[in-house]
């Protein structure tokens, strides 16, 4: 095997990223390495490359980016017992402590000692990254790469759309960026009789309908309160998926939402929003739940058997696959808003 | 309007039923009258038809029977607010105290002063039915009425599949007679990764595969325990939803439930079943639910919300259509079997 | 029986009240007539009182006040079958519609039409108040009335309180008015490991130790996030029952809920609250629900439970027990924030 | 430390067991060793101790028997981190794979690689026992450690009680072996509003009533359907804690139980049972649950609070505490059936 690798890395405080040769990582004895195959971009991995305020408070340079990937295993450890060499696999980014109280009682996912892949330590823009085997995931191989790398995010829909009941209901997604897309594709999966798409973006609105929502609007060119609430029977919707962050558009949300519905919130505000608690929460009578990476691992269970069973269209999701080397592509398609996922390509190993 | 009625009556405590012409009924100031277009002949009706042990220690002849029904709303009692005239309705077949401790805390479904429309009092097999008004459903009149008419019983099969969660889950369905096949239909609506559909007729396994069943399992034929743990490496089902009152069929579905599962039970045995509740209870960790009816009005929602957006199959799983005066056809293709849900119609009134 | 009955009435649009004599007021076919024994008052009768905006926006002058009650029903409408003369009842103070799709399932405590008893129509300062046999709750004669009456408010307390599991569970009652005080009580019965009370007023947090709060903090004096997650091995408290509507403490609340923790709002601010949704909500994980009145019915069935298998202290909760003519005592007690429930009482009549 | 340490041991295919001395177990990296200082006995060990059937299938002499304990960690492997020597501990005695997807899942309770201590492994009858650092469960040392012996069955109670809602709800707790009783005392602490023990034991339905059963009931001397119902409004109980294995009683049982009611089954029949699922669990519309171990580990953290914040009587049902030698007079007392708990004890090591 090679002593080195190509990777993508983060070396100094700025912005963009550099192609960065660095030693095959060495693994522990709960650890494997796998040769990394597909690895997708993440809104994330763009926060970083921009090196905004949030990544200069983080990221620690040097330090390779990316967490987001499939691969093939090539070496595992000596007390690595679940998974095998040449098993196909994605992965958990969370690196958790698995002592704390929330990890020994099913809430690993908000573990206070979490450590991120491609954040905290080295990530998987990179041909080779070393995991605990714990943070496997064994997919079936007949699975295109390209749409295992993106089962990170497609996770965090999945624990966006399923944290309430939505069989027959109606449901808007605030954010159709990546993960929002997702969200409209399991929300209907899942039974949803009504999914509105929402976004400023037209291309991210067209892709939604490619995908079967109902309805598209943007609030930009649309009375987006009166409309859902006309979409609605007047009531508003049953459930609200905030991958957004938008202070306007969750202050909408709140207001087209119907009263005892429900509210699962992915996107960050990067401030503080102002809330009509009173009219909005407490006489609505509603429940918001706020959702921070996937459960572990019940959320990787069904994320995987719906991919599995042909419940959903990453075809269409999966916007664009490059080759590694053309990364600058992928982050420029990321930066403009006019795609999907976005996934890096490397050979399989000779 | 007519002061008489075309009826399809139990008339003497034997086997068969009377075409016969009764008063229009009246209608008190909390009730609407319909008038039926469309009917759907249920197993209940069929063991009333046959007059089987249980009618005959329930049914009191005469006594209209049928009571799965969609029509025209022709008369409306003066208290009543929420159905207008020509209002298109289904209804809910229970009519409830609305008083005790069930009906006054989300139970309504298992009122015990429950009185059953064509079992406990006058029914839908005729022109005319007269119903309470909070019984009614108001339907889009865009769904053909032949449709609404199966919704009663569509209802059981969405109480069932939806008494746990099934999205990403693999379920066995056993039995598959009409509300059979409806539960594999909403199975697949809702998000289930793996629906396997389980009877001792042929044809009624075509049609679950017609609508969309990924496995179908004849245990006439096929070793059923051992089918079903090769389809869920190993595991078993994570649900079963219990259709067949089939004592053996029972024992089976416990034993091929995975540990943990949830088994939803709407088939009645006529007898008592003996069960290992060491081994396919207590050390499996197992849910297991009976069901009754419909939730009051929350599972009505959901499956007029599952019809009008046209997630299910009610054209292939209404498989005949024949003028009321056919009865006599419907019920031989209901012994025999070979159908899906056999409507009744009735013309419009001039 | 009388012609007339003496009232507390709102007469003019501005502060205070005047007792007034009115007509007994004619029932409907489905209501009652109940002889008032004994009527509390809530913080909306002193909003009323004090003519406040809110007041100014809602009540229609000249109008009965009053909404918390019990007595004797004395007189039943033609159609009431589960109400009796003599009965000790006392009752849901939200008149719903039951025809919409909240009252018909199961989420009647958020009808869009609901009228409120003492706000909307006349109320319950009063000798004799009409009310719909349906809202009226049946009570074990041998519980004093001035118990009873507290029931409503003791209602909002249950349904806050249960509204998350909290068997082994740590939590803070931010607010320890009459609801708050009730939500300690409610607490300790249902199991909580550790309730911590907190107001900023002292007497309140007395009454709350008395009730049997485990700590009781005062954030005039005491650091009150650092109080919290020092009692709490720094991880903050499972629940949050917020009662206080205060932003600060609001604010301070998200800070001390721990991971996956449950906040439970009933709480009204007067303005808009500004939140950290990133770092108090999503990346918490947290479950806040909005809170209004209590479910129909199965939070009374509850509360009546508790209260009737003497799980609680409402001995020292009623803190105060005065003839209907000392009504003015009454709000001046009510204003002074001294006090836990007071409550005013009639005689029976001849 | 010494070399050798005494065990009670099951050493040869027969009725009793023998004092025999082994030595100190060694430690893997990941385990923790245990000086016992209380370790309490199940009806498990009386099974073994008896030589029944199931032992003869189960156990393979020679081994040490036992399995609940409390005791000082007094060694830890190199790779422990959440213990350290010197604490005080008790131990979840499931010692599970956490690779298959029940671990990985929140339901390591059902795995299906369970090893159990004093069944499958040598168990915590001995001065030293050797566990995995992750089964151990940290307490408060000044918690006696009798009662720290005992929280393992103390959390099946708490599992079985807590599988549904108890607040203000009727429960009856079927079979008040030690594990029962504590269920009564787990059901009053979460607010049962009524609680109804039920045993054939006089001395155990006596121990249930100063816990603080509402009503004790042998069905030897009294109609238990006809007394359970005139207890509850004719309705029958909310809740079952079935913890007898006993046939007869769980048929009794379903039919007191409430319409729409919760099971919760602990108890093993040796036997088939034949179940009416017509009338006693589909038209019920009730739910069974089937209870195995305890979850890991939020069942722990429930139990360890109510212990330390005192809200359980472990001073009346830990009856009889006798020093390690005495354990024949133990084993007569569990065999006689006139006890709660029986703890030995053994002394600290100098």
């Amino acid at each position: 095997m090679k002593q080195t690798m190509i990777t993508l890395s983060k070396c100094a405080p700025q912005r963009g990223a550099e192609v960065k040769e660095k030693p095959v990582p060495e693994i522990g004895e709960d650890d494997i390495l796998v040769k990394v195959l597909a690895t997708s971009i993440c809104g994330t991995d763009v926060h970083i490359y921009q090196w905004d305020a949030w990544s200069q408070s983080r990221i620690k340079p040097p330090q390779t980016m990316g967490h987001e990937f499939a691969g093939r295993v090539v070496k595992v450890g000596t007390r690595v017992k679940q998974v095998s060499l040449g098993d196909i696999v994605t992965a958990e980014t969370h690196i958790v402590c698995n002592e704390c109280e929330f990890c020994r009682s099913g809430n690993a996912h908000i573990c206070q000692h979490t450590s991120v892949l491609g954040v905290d330590r080295d990530g998987a823009f990179a041909e080779y990254i070393a995991i605990p085997a714990t943070n496997a995931i064994k997919a079936n191989p007949s699975t295109p790469v390209e749409y295992l790398s993106v089962l990170e995010p497609l996770g965090n829909a999945v624990h966006t759309v399923l944290a309430q009941d939505v069989v027959g209901k109606s449901i808007a997604v605030v954010g159709c960026g990546p993960i929002g897309i997702m969200a409209v594709d399991v929300a209907k999966a899942a039974g949803a009789s009504l999914v509105i798409a929402v976004d400023l973006n037209d291309y991210r609105l067209a892709l939604a309908e490619q995908i079967g929502a109902d309805a598209c609007i943007n609030p930009k060119h649309t009375d987006i309160i009166e409309t859902v609430k006309s979409l609605t029977q007047g009531l508003g919707v049953d459930v609200v998926c905030e991958m957004s962050g938008n202070p306007i558009a969750i202050k909408q949300a709140l207001s087209y939402l119907k009263y005892g519905g429900h509210m699962a919130m992915l996107g960050v505000p990067s401030q503080e929003v102002s809330i009509n608690i009173a009219n909005d929460i407490v006489f609505k009578g509603i429940t918001i739940y706020g959702v921070t990476g996937r459960k572990m691992y019940s959320t990787w269970h069904q994320s995987l058997a719906l991919v599995q069973s042909n419940k959903l269209h990453l075809d269409k999701i999966v916007t664009h696959v490059l080759p590694f080397e053309k990364y600058e592509d992928g982050f420029a398609l990321m930066e403009s808003g006019n795609c999907g996922k976005v996934v890096l390509t490397f050979k399989e190993e000779e």
